[in-house]
């Protein structure tokens, strides 16, 4: 195998470096590992605290243990290391407004979603895919944060797909593409006959192929997806961060990230009010955005008669409805 | 807010207890929470080692921390503890042979792969998404684990997206459905007129819709989508756990559990020879698993003619191949 000192390994370098020289690009490359997304509670006498968090990783089976970290800056900071048990819930894949609910400082987020106290008085979420209940088992050091190591009393499986955060967006898991099919679509093969490509696998590929076109066309212009995010929302009026966030699933250090690149590149500008808006040149960019994007829309229904079009239509409806 | 001191939140709970009692039921509940999936890698001398892990996580900005933990059985632990140096890799979501590679016991792993040394000499994958390369801060006590702690020298963001692991299967990312379709699909409404509803979207929609179909079969009779996955491969003949695994994108330990629970209820029999076979009643299950399947498959397709159904294929083929 080729090897070198050389850093430069391939071209799909993106970003690389010393963390201490540049950390907003240190924590882009952190965003590349997935993760699911949890909100940690704890209780001291009828108050009730709850924050999301996404450190979260299994420790140990026997002892059972498990770990979070929290910045030494948190409001919560003393709540989670100075008490004596908290609570762990995993998010399910449509609890993004959960996750936005525990991300913001508010005081009265146990309000707004449905839960029921632990035996130790932390709220579980009910909505939540798996609960732990945890003692506060020991507390080690971790540079700006305390990491947390909880030891679980009592878990819970619920019913439920995960919600995930990856690359700065909310996103949900599917099937891995190379899943063989005998595995994955044993129905069609029965119902549809086993010579026939199987109809759903076909919709698979094709839904596949049709994402891949959006990226295609973003690299052209050399974006990122949040950041093709963020302009089409400054384009539909869509100027504060919390919105934008919102709107875009995205973070709120992802999106002030791509607004300070925005501005450095002169595509947006603030307003007097803080409204974020695009500038002559970034209404441009995103022109050729939707250039791009229907060229490339163009090539890949190339051949395909409006006709036989609309009857695709009809069946995909059909098939939503049913 | 209802609560009460009842664990019984709802009716969605899967499995709950005390850890100590059931590991793997607790293994499971721990799986709910999706992570990536790196290669931690080491150097000495020149010998190269290499693991997946993916309890992988960040700690802190400033200074820049990262952790991992280690079984403390694991033969790699004194590379890694009495080590000065590592090298996290985070896979890309076409990397599963290389996590299933990283995951299992060989001396040549790294004949197998692309890489580069870092700095230090330990292995940089090149088909990762990041690099993060790292000095050993410090290592803490973690129940049957260690828990290893990186500063973190350098990092590199390459392109591509994650390999993800979550509830026992290997899986990739896509868009959250909820994302507006002003900001997931601006192309269509450009190339298709703003009125329309959106090819892609219509696709997209179709296709959620298809799977969630999968779920609901597999629901009727009791099968999580990993049960019935390893149901579909010893029908096909497969009947080992590590081909199980392989073919079926799932970890050994996930098909183990799905085998000896086949074992107690009588659906499947191991061979003298050390293969899994699904006995007759296990047999029966699978063609109750196709016979709900065919008629949840008409239930969705209901309505629309053969003649529909064929253009619908056709389009959907041109797609691919476009």
């Amino acid at each position: 195998m080729a090897a070198s000192q050389d850093v430069n390994l391939s071209l799909s370098i993106e970003e690389q470096g010393n963390p201490d020289d540049d950390t907003r690009a240190f924590r882009r490359a952190l965003g590349q590992f997935a993760t699911g997304v949890t909100v940690v509670t704890t209780s001291q006498e009828s108050k009730k605290i709850g924050m999301a968090v996404n450190s979260f990783a299994a420790v140990s089976l026997d002892p059972p243990l498990v770990s979070w970290s929290i910045r030494k800056e948190s409001r919560n900071l003393e709540a989670f290391t100075g008490g004596e048990h908290f609570a762990i819930n995993v998010l399910a894949s449509d609890q993004v407004e959960t996750s936005s609910l525990f991300g913001r400082p508010s005081d009265n987020q146990f309000d707004e979603v449905a839960w029921s106290p632990a035996a130790k008085g932390d709220p579980l979420l009910n909505e939540a895919i798996a609960h732990f209940e945890c003692d506060v088992e020991t507390t080690y050091e971790g540079g700006d944060h305390v990491i947390i190591i909880g030891r679980v009393t009592r878990f819970a499986r619920l019913a439920g797909a995960p919600l995930l955060f990856a690359q700065g967006q909310y996103r949900v898991a599917r099937e891995h593409p190379r899943l063989r099919l005998t595995t994955a679509a044993p129905l069609s093969s029965v119902a549809e006959g086993e010579s026939a490509p199987l109809f759903v696998s076909l919709l698979r590929t094709a839904e596949q192929r049709m994402s891949q076109m959006f990226s295609e066309y973003r690299e052209r212009i050399g974006l990122a997806v949040t950041e093709a995010r963020v302009i089409n929302l400054l384009d539909a009026g869509i100027g504060h961060v919390e919105a934008i966030s919102d709107q875009g699933l995205l973070d709120e250090e992802t999106v002030e990230d791509a607004l300070g690149d925005f501005i450095d590149r002169g595509w947006a500008a603030q307003s007097v009010s803080g409204k974020y808006v695009l500038t002559a040149q970034g209404a441009e960019v995103r022109a050729s955005l939707l250039a791009a994007a229907t060229e490339f829309n163009a090539k890949r229904l190339e051949g395909i008669s409006d006709e036989d079009l609309q009857v695709a239509r009809r069946v995909l409806g059909q098939i939503i409805v049913n």
